[in-house]
């Protein structure tokens, strides 16, 4: 036999819920995608069609709902790793799990000045996500984060510096307009509790670096951001952040007899530079 | 001769810019989706293939660019008029031209509690969008509007009461999820002025209306709200609104042994309802 | 009261179905997403939340599929004249009921050299539709339709002799690259019935002439195609073609010392040209 | 300091190109999208902004247009090889650089019965992929792929015999639809060159199996697709397969007073279950 499986892995995926917690007339929801996946001893699934050991993903599906059902939801961390241990538990083959959950905002609606008790708008396009992975017989692992946050910045921003050959055609420039679609997920510290207070630690301390860097290049500010929730949330022992750089482009507008002082940008889509860095703490806690 | 050219419009889509207006350090940014649309007698180009009265569509791009850069954005309903105007001059051949605009909402980040000068994020998924259609020595016509507002509310929306026949399977319910990405239109009288204002209350009415609402169903509630608009918005001529029902259904875990008291829903996208109306002032100013 | 109820619709959307029919181990499949839209005497639901009069979407649905599985399916066509006429039965406060069908080709594998009995690929992209609108007591009005089809030609495609003003930088040329995701609807005279015969022999006037043309521009290539299916498939009463220009832009490599004669192109997804015409039949059976 | 850079990496993404080759009438196209990526020593520009390591990816993007230009594109996996040593050579800084070519398939488009000479439609939405990856000083590892391929059996595919919990309600089946979109990367050994041809037999090995399957789980069939191209393909040292089980799910028709055998379907987008496995030669030439 020359073919031999190496690693596999299955689950579901985009298991949808909202969970309403209603305290009188006064609402709380909460949104959340879940994936399920599990990895292990599966190959007499794949090799020989066995599925005495094959968990149903339908089954995976209903426990989320009735585990949502039965427990508060809490953080997302909090859910993820309930199910992590759950799945570990209902799967006798499977040597890790692992729970993958992206939270999408909401926020109560303001009507006549008040926050309303039951109505809610989307907040944002940005996503809270958490994936917590765990072994058989060791503690889950935690990696918090956010998907998807578009920001801009209009001022110091630069890039310049950078070495030419023949195929470089591009301007220098002390001021140009940064925007990106970010992608941070952090790794935290064993025992770790404190999910909610510390994903907003993370979320503020990106934010304000992004803000107020003076960025040379999308490298320099992403390197920022890392360094400054290295530094200020001491519970987190890594961070990975990926960058897209969303190209605006300054409308070259002197075919048309005018200036364009840095006042109107393309936007564009594609091509896109692509930045990814990961920034570990230098004494870690473990890793 | 068998085949006649009736109907025909032509134009560029999604001319995408970002204007910055910088006062010092301080920094104010406004991001534009622009389409420009033609009609008229351009039968010659298309029987033809005469292109003597087609004005190219890269041309229309780079006049978009160029007022933007030459004037204020200012509102964008007035941009789009200022470009309603420059297209029929422009083109001898247009009888009528429609310039649509979505505004991408940005919000100043806020850092250590105060708002950056120059760095931003993404606002939310929802855009704001004017419609201005010009016919040739009329006056122009302004459509403002909303799109992809999601909104949803826990309480206070039933679904009963409605007839049943041999496919009907639905349990009626007095207590239901209702959620929908509202896109919502409406018309200015002639002369209208106070955009901004107008947005505004406009958008106000139509959440007030959603969150404050009986709801017996989304036709009921989509009426309530245009109403508010209609009532409250005296500019206002008609407005159109259009939600989808973005169904949350409840889980059903009895076979799973637990209840469900109106706590889990799975979010649907497909397939989903589609309600449409149009609403308008008794006695409008004109038609 | 200043608000007056006008235009009012409402429905389901994205039903969508796959039917599977066996004839041993044989098998043919169909897969196809219907819209159900009902227009009507529907005030007493939107002004007072009398439901009465509504028919649940969600009965809707169940009627779709229900419907799926005591009949054959036939063409896209059939079906839906089918549902448009059992909606008017089925909800007496209609005037006229209109029902969507997006077909999504599936392919028989080739496997071996021959037909595979039970395995498909998906064919491509581009959706077969079909649009019956009914009001009552009347006949149907079938519209056939393509929706993004994706077509290319690097050859016989030129734009020039276009006005220029100010505003205008474009280059003439007479060999460009043209492409378009083309989206045609076509009227069918009343009691037409062979709708998979001239589904077909629309399609391929369509394509014939869009391969074949010297084009002028996107509007003249347009009218060609509109023009063949109007001279050459009697039953098509009227065509509607719908046709982005997805620029492919020639790359000016003259600054790194290159040439480039009409070599190497970059496609763009924005901005896009956008043509749309309607080309109806001199002396139409009726309009 | 707490703060050390480990991993990162930078390029330039979705860089899009078509090109043409003409000889005399008789067109060929290719479309190609191409990301460009570096590892290696790049701490300095992260750390202290430090541009002169930082090749643009501007410079990147211009790069990849001159090359298509000047040389045959040939194989995806040829251009990609290319690219991959240009960019050590472009960047000292660079320890190795991976260069992703995604193939968007044209079709010549068939009319009158012959293949048109420069007329195309887009083949489906599957892409032909490669990835070539270079360390400085070693071998090119190339790894090529399928993406999107979308693929369904309505015969010959059971679930059953999986373990049940108090969770489960899945009810076994011996015949149901089983379709997916399936991505498909393989890796070949060092100095492989037929890369058009090994394309093709992976390709029709994985069909093949996939139509051919007596399919226990989506596991099982995963793993037999894989293994064909294993026992087939001798330049193929490891395959990995990932499905997600797009379910469709058969409709409870009973509640309308009718059966439903294996006759009327509704393809789900979410949840899904979703499948990974690689699978290695036994005695591979490397890892």
């Amino acid at each position: 036999m020359t073919a031999i499986l190496t690693r596999n892995s299955y689950g579901k995926s985009a298991v949808r819920l909202l969970k309403v917690v209603r305290n009188g007339g006064y609402h709380e929801i909460r949104e959340l995608t879940v994936d399920v996946m599990l990895q292990g001893a599966f190959a007499a699934a794949h090799v020989e069609g066995d599925n005495s050991v094959v968990l149903p993903t339908d089954t995976m599906k209903n426990t989320v709902y009735a585990k949502a059902r039965e427990l508060s939801l809490g953080e997302p961390e909090e859910f993820g790793m309930m199910l992590a241990a759950h799945f570990l538990d209902a799967s006798a083959a499977a040597a890790s799990s692992s729970i993958t959950l992206k939270e999408h905002g909401w926020r109560r609606l303001v009507v006549g000045g008040a926050p309303h008790d039951h109505a809610f708008e989307r907040a944002s396009s940005e996503l809270r996500t958490a994936v917590v992975t765990q072994a058989r017989g060791a503690a889950p692992v935690v990696v918090a984060g956010i998907e998807d946050l578009l920001v801009l910045k209009s001022g110091r921003s630069a890039f310049s510096g950078y070495p030419r050959d023949r195929y470089t055609t591009l301007r220098e420039t002390e001021d140009r307009v940064l925007a990106t679609s970010m992608t941070a997920t952090w790794r935290y510290a064993p025992g770790t509790t404190a999910f909610g207070r510390l994903f907003a630690a993370a979320r503020s301390n990106l934010l304000e670096a992004f803000a107020h860097h003076d960025s040379k290049s999308v490298q320099h500010t992403l390197y920022a951001m890392a360094e400054a929730v290295i530094d200020r949330v001491p519970e987190v022992e890594s961070i990975r952040i990926v960058m897209p750089n969303k190209h605006h482009l300054l409308v070259d507008l002197s075919p048309l007899g005018l200036d364009n002082a840095n006042e109107v940008f393309v936007p564009t889509a594609e091509p896109y530079g692509l930045i990814e860095a990961t920034v570990e703490r230098a004494t870690p806690v473990r890793d």
